[in-house]
């Protein structure tokens, strides 16, 4: 397999897939194939023009089929009942896949991890390589800091998001309290009213922001006297999962068989051992 | 009364009697008087050196009496049993008061209201001059953008604080309700946890950071589509209450017997009419 | 002319453009036409779909006569040569302008200057109306705060931006030396290293930040002893800009010929009086 | 030795000496003893009461060497001929040290070099936690972005700073750019003005703000496509360099001659490893 990997765009003519499109580009690699619905009325468009990119002489298709020998990876962030599809196809074209679909039944779970037994695949919850190396700065300044500093987690996201706090806050909420030794589910506050009391240095405060169209933003402060350090990390559009998407095809193609995940890409697993 | 009038500063080895002091000075105005308490081991110091400032050469007397004819104005941050004894010898002696005691009873607050008849004085809830242009901006951007926003306010103070949210923060929120023709009480929201729906426009979000020894950060946020627009406030120690205070203290000395705050001393009440 | 007026966007398969189709739909208003080169390969393309915001049934058209009839305004976001292009069609058709193009020639600004007599066209330096915003909120600010203070301005951008520091950072320290009296040639500040000395306060610092595909943030700090007041405008995407100019469709389409600003669209000029 | 030292504070009557006798008293340390220059108008007073923390029955001397006895570590943040003194004075009693004197000469450099060879002294270049925490952060932020991002450095620090960009920022500056292998002095950028033509990301700007009191504040940035990851550290008074200071006073009481720095203090040397 070559050094530059072929890659594939599925649901090309979608939000995200235009964004990978920009950012095979960016990276430097091949756009070997852009995929479609048959249906849709971006069949036969250049894909470049389509991403804004310019023209890249790549056509829009109609199916992933008739690509399958022009790719060595293939990046689907669909729906799940099209990623079943495209796990089905890949197996048998031994195609490598990076998958960010949600929402996945139990079956189509099982159907990934049998099939990551024969092709290489990345499947991660979160493609960001920043949220990624944060939650490394976390947790080293949650283990050097140990408890002699108060710690709270504050993030922002789009007015139209129905829970909180994000899992990104969460996520990173464990990390911090499982590093310190406390359970986030014993120590997590989610808002102050009122008579609170001085602050029990125990908890890990929460306090989220909801408003237009904020992609996302989290930042753990840890607080001292007379001083504070904070890890920010601010998604301003999708292009950071796309481009963390990319380098995991890049890095994915060449592998063995077997499910991966972000942190096997970006080698975070044994950085701080 | 001179251009520049003498000041005196009750409490003078307090830590806010000493920040004082060191307003004085750096407003370039005359430290006339530093008084303590007579049982004070501070009595006798030099008030200069006590603040940090180097030698002034005015000694700390421990009463108010044996000075009331070398000020033209004194700057009272004490208790209100103190307080209660300056309002009534400033009364007698003809001298203005800058008052930033808190936590008086009913029958304190009437005798400031009785005596600011006799004397000028200017009594606030935030000496603060970045606090008090702060609403000014915040009803201005509010007016401007109407209900085309999500508008939070997130605020942090020190882990000793024990209610939620500050004062300021709920001025802030009562400005911008105001002028939005909202009443806070009902679109107030004090924390998020779980499932939330989407966020309603009306709502005032309010998010409380608590930890170290934060002295106090307010910021409101008036977010829309692909753009927010920020109006921060951060006080990092307090010399801005103290240098509000010797502005007041400047501005009042010369002023006709009255009860005055700070949007009084800053000329603030008509500047956006 | 309806209260709804038929908007027609040029330059729609372009990045702008498309952000202008969404901004058209979000606001409720009716796209009436999308016009891209004769020679692009998304002609004949639904222009929802081109905009990701599903299909409008509005076909994108290869030029601007086949489809006057079908518009009351136009919102133009393409090139200098082409913008010539279509002022004199709008002219001849009556149809109002609002224009975003930038890099005009003197004999460019004349025509359009000369064409806003016979038809209404707004043009703005900046479409934001969060910058429109901010820049009064500057103003009051410095008004009150006068010589009391240490003003910076930060501001960043992509690393693709030329020139520094952007255009809507100097129009900040226009504002606020304005206010103050400055020159602001005289007293910006670019850049500190090695001996800098003490600051003097009559200077503007303005500090500028290029990194990845920022899309513009500024901050001005007013900043005093022991606090500090931020403004801090952040624009995330292209929609403010898109939703501005869409704004400023909306009111133009029915106002007399003449040239309009943001200022205008927004009623700012007269709400600090 | 106890486990709890006794700890002396030199300079005890200046702004930082109190802060030192604050911070020892919160981390629950014994003040052993407070010595101030014998013509100061503050010996005999209450080091406690000096400090604003209550009477700790210390009295303020007027001379190091009658509490030599009474003292297992002494901290000394006074001046480079007084420390000169205090080297002397504590070799002879076998008195460890904290030194956070600025200013030595080449000859008082070389004894404290040699005087560290008879008894444990601390000399750090900053005592903050928090800075020396931040540095291993962007150290490993460094490592794994690599040169996928653009590296900013922005920092803030009061009006009477002489110097750009500050000690820490160049320190920062140091730690990212020998991770990445880049040679600061060649690549760094301190302003930013006119055409400056698209960013190399090879360099890594500073932006230096001035203003008012600012303690000390310095972000680092690492900005990818469509995110960023921060890392910041904000001094909001002197009590980060006192805790600091104090942590290693208690440290280093029992350990045996040497000189250490705060890395030592920390354990940070080996906690990447």
């Amino acid at each position: 397999m070559s050094s530059s990997p072929r890659i594939g765009i599925l649901g090309a003519g979608g939000r995200m897939g235009r964004i990978l499109i920009q950012a095979v580009q960016q990276a430097g690699h091949t756009l070997a194939a852009a995929v479609e619905r048959p249906e849709s009325s971006l069949v036969g468009a250049d894909a470049g023009e389509l991403a804004g990119v310019g023209k890249l002489n790549v056509q829009v298709v109609g199916g992933l089929e008739s690509v399958l020998n022009d790719v060595d990876v293939i990046i689907d962030f669909t729906a799940p009942a099209a990623t079943e599809q495209h796990l089905k196809l890949c197996r048998e074209a031994g195609v490598a896949m990076v998958i960010g679909t949600t929402g996945f039944s139990e079956e189509q779970k099982q159907l990934l991890e049998e099939t990551a037994k024969h092709i290489p695949i990345v499947y991660a919850a979160n493609y960001s390589v920043g949220v990624n190396v944060s939650i490394k700065l976390l947790e080293l300044a949650a283990k050097v800091f140990g408890d002699t500093v108060d710690i709270e987690i504050i993030e922002a996201h789009h007015r139209h998001k129905v829970d909180a706090p994000s899992g990104t806050a969460l996520m990173m909420g464990d990390a911090v309290a499982d590093t310190l030794g406390r359970n986030l589910k014993d120590v997590a506050v989610y808002g102050r009213e009122g008579y609170t009391g001085p602050r029990d240095r125990q908890t890990i405060g929460f306090e989220t922001i909801r408003g237009g169209d904020i992609v996302g933003e989290h930042t753990v402060m840890f607080i001292g006297e007379g001083e504070r350090v904070e890890v920010t990390h601010k998604a301003t559009n999708r292009m950071n999962f796309a481009s963390g998407a990319v380098r995991a095809a890049a890095w994915v193609a060449s592998k063995e068989a077997q499910k991966y995940d972000m942190q096997d890409v970006l080698d975070l697993k044994k950085s701080l051992n």
